[in-house]
């Protein structure tokens, strides 16, 4: 293992974080908050940056997929502790396991929150909550790679810890290019939500920050009532299509900006993610209609609940706890499918579900008729076996993860819909779950271990897996040749 | 398609099932109790094979894979139908939709009931009803290839869709040998669980048809309260072991006959099994010690319960749904991870389990060294490509198939737990779930539709998915090469 290039990464990560948390500082300055939890935290980032400056200056150049997984993995926890850091010293979450908690649960956009009257929070901390979720959504180390020139080498690996997907999209020959194209794109649209919730009549920072749960698919909101709170049809409409925005794969806006529009358009993992929007909208709409009393009512609550759950966000404008059990049962698999590859939602994503079911019926189909064997296909291209045996060990793990999740929470006690809903929301990084963990209710309940658990199971959903499972495998700390 | 083989295959089975119900009319006979339905039901069976008879006379031999799954998913509906029948005329189940139900979850080794008072049933009718557990365990079409001769490739194919497990185990060059050997084996064990009941001080016919849905792994009770009913420790243990015993690969009995010891005890399935038995015992006993207020209380119905999951029986001693989340967790996980291949019993099957988890450790492993590639290994053995392929794609069809399957569940609008329970104990053939389906409850609130759904759950469990899905894949009825 080379640590002296782990520690490099983990470093300049610090670094970036410290420059993001300067915005939190200026927002509590304008407000005339305190900002001695930043100040104290910006300080303890800048101290591990000189430290790993000082180390690193020499040493071999090494750096694989083993490194690639650690150094990320590695860097989304000190990030999310160094993060915590603001919540505790200004007094918003006491506990550090809690504040840990809430932190990595806006890294990793997730959304679960352990507070139980935000509205009470000043608007510097709040601002930072949220803004966890823009900087986690994209990536921080994508970000690390669009401003500060690396390695080719190193970048690759780097990119296919982090991005969400089947293969770590490059858009153009070099990484760096790529990584800001996707940081210019998720400006823009994050922008381009501001507008439109400013147009609505949202005040200016409401609506930035709503904007960047939105955009990372987060879903922390600076309301106890989330966005239901506004009680504002055009806001929560806004909100629904920019969060079914921020589901699709960012190649296909890069796509629309080169002109290529009919590569969108034919898109499969797109049409088939806007066809499962559609058809749960209008199941979920006729199936609490007699609750709302109309139709469009009922239309409005099911585009929006399904937006959040399908991209993962997480934002709610109703208690769907009280919904039919069709609707809950629809949202629970939205929560574990998720949305596209290559975009800030998490869940398994629309292309791997596909390829899961395209896999069955070729196997069907062999079965049927041994001698012939059709190879499985996805945007006119054939899948190959790498990825194909990726798809169904991922899909693997988080089943048998979900599993021995639900099997510790359940040592807790709380009843087998808030057990199990716990850990499929923190490994699909929606937010709420159902029962205890529903949207009226937050996650402060669960002890300190529970916490920790759930916190790993968000990280582990939001970086796929891979890094966080290498991070703590024994044998990744064995020296070379010793597994 | 090859429609004469198959019809001959459907009709022998008929003509096996008639032979089987001569045993319930000499029951309800001894009883004086009326047997117009089982001789209307063998009426039916015997025209069915004379017409197949006479139909299938003379035809090509074609007979493939797709021939082997149709035919043997078309045997299973067959007997379910004509099996239905007696419940019907006897007005023991008067609606039709019902009796099916109650037949297949017979046949299959579920142990669902739609019966609300079990008790006021005939004795030759609830033999009739254990009995379908006993045929359904080993399997009919193993039983026919034991006593009437037929072609080994027909065999083969035949084997593979009905015997539960990787690969059909050839226990001996001929496969009529091997099905001869299985039944021999199982009318063995069964006969030494009828004495163990009878000198437990069961009566004769309670002892028989326990033994019957043990064997099978079924789980029908003739009392309501199912095996607690008796208030026996001795019968609830030995009913215990010998749950965990049918749950046992078969072809490890034969090993023991031979003196192969050395094999069995180095099985890793078995192992692995036995394992899992003795930590959730342990545990789950430690997890309800507070209920029974003694150790060894909890630990007998904790031994009881594990084992009547883990080998997906069903039978029950006390009121599960009321232990503590972990317990009922721990019971959903050993129901759908079943127990070993070749076993009578039902869900995924340990086997299974092993290789997903150890494809899951040798891809980490990869990701860590990309240049090395270990193959998974069980049982000294390289598991095939193909194999690995099946299991990757057989788990997935099963997570998919409960997801979907729970979603129309849903519909009824029973609470999430009874949703996906029903779901789940339908689909790994073990009788109870949670909630409104716990082991106080039955089916009978279900739907129409919902019985003939589950009641395809349960064929698609017991036969390992494929049969019963190609027998519903259009494609499957085409002409050839039409696909």
């Amino acid at each position: 293992m080379n640590y002296r290039i782990i520690l490099k990464i983990v470093g300049r990560v610090a670094g970036i974080e410290a420059v993001f948390m300067l915005l939190p500082t200026a927002v509590a300055l304008h407000y005339r908050e305190s900002v001695k939890g930043f100040l104290i935290s910006i300080g303890i980032a800048v101290a591990l940056l000189l430290v790993s400056a000082l180390f690193t200056r020499k040493g071999e150049n090494r750096f694989y997929a083993k490194e690639g997984f650690t150094s990320v993995a590695l860097s989304w926890l000190v990030i999310s502790l160094i993060g915590a850091v603001p919540f505790v010293i200004e007094g918003a979450i006491p506990n550090f396991a809690n504040a840990f908690f809430e932190t990595v649960s806006g890294f990793t956009t997730t959304g679960s929150t352990i507070i139980k009257d935000i509205e009470v929070l000043g608007r510097g901390i709040l601002f930072w909550r949220s803004l966890t979720h823009w900087i986690g959504g994209m990536g921080i180390l994508v970000f690390m790679m669009a401003v500060v020139p690396m390695s080719e080498e190193y970048s690759m690996y780097i990119m296919r810890a982090e991005v969400p997907g089947l293969e770590a999209g490059k858009l153009t020959a070099k990484i760096q290019h790529s990584s800001l194209i996707l940081y210019v794109i998720y400006i823009f649209i994050t922008l381009a939500e501001v507008i439109a919730l400013i147009i609505c009549k949202l005040p200016v920072y409401d609506a930035v920050v709503h904007a960047f749960g939105t955009a990372g698919t987060g879903g922390f909101s600076i309301k106890n009532a989330s966005v239901g709170a506004y009680g504002s049809p055009a806001v929560e409409t806004v909100i629904a299509v920019f969060m079914m925005l921020f589901g699709i794969n960012f190649n296909l806006y890069f796509f629309l900006i080169l002109g290529k529009f009919k590569s969108v358009f034919k898109n499969e993992e797109l049409r088939c993610y806007l066809g499962i929007i559609a058809f749960a909208t209008l199941t979920i709409a006729l199936n609490i209609k007699h609750i709302y009393g109309n139709f469009s009512d009922a239309l409005r609550h099911a585009f929006f609940q399904v937006n959040s759950f399908a991209s993962t966000t997480g934002f709610a404008t109703a208690d769907f706890d009280r919904w039919p059990t069709y609707s809950k049962m629809m949202m629970f698999l939205l929560m574990l499918m998720g949305a596209c590859a290559c975009s800030t939602a998490g869940g398994l994503k629309m292309s791997r579900i596909m390829i899961l079911i395209k896999t069955v019926v070729v196997e069907i189909k062999h079965m049927l008729h041994p001698h012939s064997f059709n190879p499985v296909r996805l945007e006119n291209k054939t899948v190959s076996k790498e990825i194909l045996r990726g798809t169904l060990v991922y899909f693997s793990i988080v089943i048998i993860a979900v599993s021995l999740g639900s099997l510790l929470i359940s040592l807790e006690g709380h009843d087998l819909v808030t057990t199990v809903s716990s850990v499929a929301t923190c490994i699909s990084n929606v937010g709420p779950g159902f029962s205890d963990v529903g949207p009226t209710c937050n996650f402060s309940f669960f002890s300190a271990p529970s916490k920790i658990l759930l916190s790993m199971y968000m990280l582990m959903g939001r970086l796929e897996m891979f890094p966080i499972i290498i991070l703590l495998y024994p044998s990744t700390w064995k020296k070379k040749g010793q597994f």
